[in-house]
């Protein structure tokens, strides 16, 4: 099979994903229309990655599809949003792999079952470059709900899902670090890096709780500045606190990776949140509710940026700020 | 001046864009909430380009930019919708070059004043690939009326807006062809390619009007040719009666170019659309309240793809059948 056209590429792999959604019109047309919500807001979100940059060109297509949607529901997550659908666009190294492209959007098809949302439009070109996608995905939360950065304040509750770190050792784990690993801890470290697990239960629970949150994508040192930034106040974070997995911890205790490298690592996808100390007593509760581990790791108080404590009570600045783009 | 983090970036060059739209946030938060509006559908659509393939990299960035938004508008246009916003994901060559990211923003600021839509978000990255554009718009049309493509009936009139050929022409010239032309027409054709204009004014007033509408961006026939796919119709064209622009018509005469080529070249960004017999005495007057040019050009006839009818009233098929991504 030659695909000829981008019309057959997109009756052949794209228009079945767009099924139950009426609004995108099986993809014959170049737009979709999504009727208004009342009472509710539609929140909009888009990241792009790029082959050799956020993904290895030859990590598994289905596993590069889905890290792509978990890391826009992600974000979703963050914002309490519950997700609709997604725009895809590909730009593609020409010939087209066939092969590829059948187990990427047998990835994609994966995903939006578990996750509950469809393809409603999206673009593909040729590229002389590196493979490029970009997503733009949208869900719904109640009307002016939704879920942000700047209402932190002091005396806030700081909290984190899951655990820190795992997404930047599974990179390293697939790049020849850590031969000493056993295969178990190896294994779920390089889940974590290309499966993240988007927090929708949380983050849908959080409306009405917290103050502030956001997605941790940069590393916990550098998120956590965006919401001391955007709020303007100071978060404090105990090092002891920081929930690490088995693996993370193995690997701490051996001196093969410090706290700062999980700190600041990136690729968790985890929610970082904060809660008004009156309300943070239900954060429990909420973690039973959606079987998610959330760990309170620390506090804001007034005042600026970002301070870890370490093991003695000593504050102290990370030397690295965490990942950035250029 | 040089930009360290993507945060930097954003603030110094993309926030100013988001001024005006509320649901933005002044791009301090990774997502925008857009409210829902009564009785309105939220038309999305999407489109990506590469360096080298969709424009030179030696364009003009701020003309790029301009582009990029208008072939998304005239998506927009195609559908009725009334603009609203757009989101931009942006894959830079390092290191950035600052100044030709001044210029890009500047011609994306003077479009959106100009159309009436704002930046809701976005995301930057790096690529060892050529500049890597994409965008997603979004805008508005009343409940359950986007324009589409599907409803075009035998005994419809067919209309497109502008001229035809021109864009493709316009890529010709300032890859060197055509030195005889005469520089008014060269820089129309120029002009032309590098700033479709996009029909947002023909768009909105079809509603309730046109059976089936499209943009004219892989040339009249391959245009022509979708509608006739998707109506389940066949499409007939008089040739004599493609409107061409004064530059077109002297290439035409010369021998310098064919119709075919005209009819095939793509970037045109006009409107093609179909209107019922009843009302396509309507047309005219449309077009004098919208000041724009629009030209009956053909029928719509029972039987499927898109034939053409020449000054000898012979019926034949394009050899070429428009541009192809792949």
């Amino acid at each position: 099979l030659t695909i000829t056209t981008e019309f057959e590429l997109i009756a052949r792999y794209f228009a079945p994903l767009a099924e139950g959604a009426p609004g995108a019109f099986g993809l014959t047309d170049d737009a979709a229309a999504l009727p208004s919500r009342r009472g509710n807001d539609l929140v909009l979100t888009k990241d792009a990655i790029v082959a050799g940059v956020h993904f290895l060109p030859d990590d598994p297509p289905g596993d590069i599809a889905r890290k792509l949607l978990r890391v826009n529901l992600s974000d979703l997550a963050a914002k309490g949003a519950a997700p609709e659908g997604y725009l895809l666009a590909m730009a593609l190294p020409s010939p087209v792999d066939e092969d590829w492209l059948a187990a990427f959007v047998t990835g994609l098809g994966e995903d939006q079952k578990q996750f509950g949302l469809h393809l409603y439009g999206g673009d593909t070109v040729a590229t002389s470059g590196p493979l490029t996608l970009s997503m733009t995905a949208f869900g719904w939360v109640a009307a002016g709900r939704m879920l942000r950065r700047h209402c932190a304040r002091p005396g806030d509750h700081l909290f984190v899902t899951g655990t820190i770190g795992d997404g930047m050792l599974g990179l390293r784990c697939l790049r020849g670090e850590f031969p000493a690993l056993d295969e178990a801890d190896r294994r779920h470290l390089v889940t974590r890096y290309r499966l993240p697990s988007p927090r929708l239960g949380v983050g849908a629970a959080l409306d009405g709780m917290a103050s502030a949150a956001i997605d941790v994508s940069d590393g916990l040192a550098a998120d956590a500045g965006h919401i001391a930034r955007v709020s303007g106040v100071r978060l404090l974070i105990e090092e002891g606190a920081v929930p690490l997995s088995h693996a993370a911890r193995r690997l701490l205790a051996g001196g093969q990776v410090t706290f700062d490298a999980l700190a600041t690592g990136g690729d968790d996808y985890e929610l970082l949140f904060t809660v008004p100390a009156e309300q943070a007593g239900r954060v429990p509760e909420l973690a039973q509710a959606v079987a998610v581990p959330i760990t309170r790791i620390g506090r804001v108080e007034s005042g600026s940026g970002v301070a870890f404590v370490d093991a003695n009570g000593q504050e102290r600045r990370l030397k690295q700020g965490g990942y950035t783009h250029f």
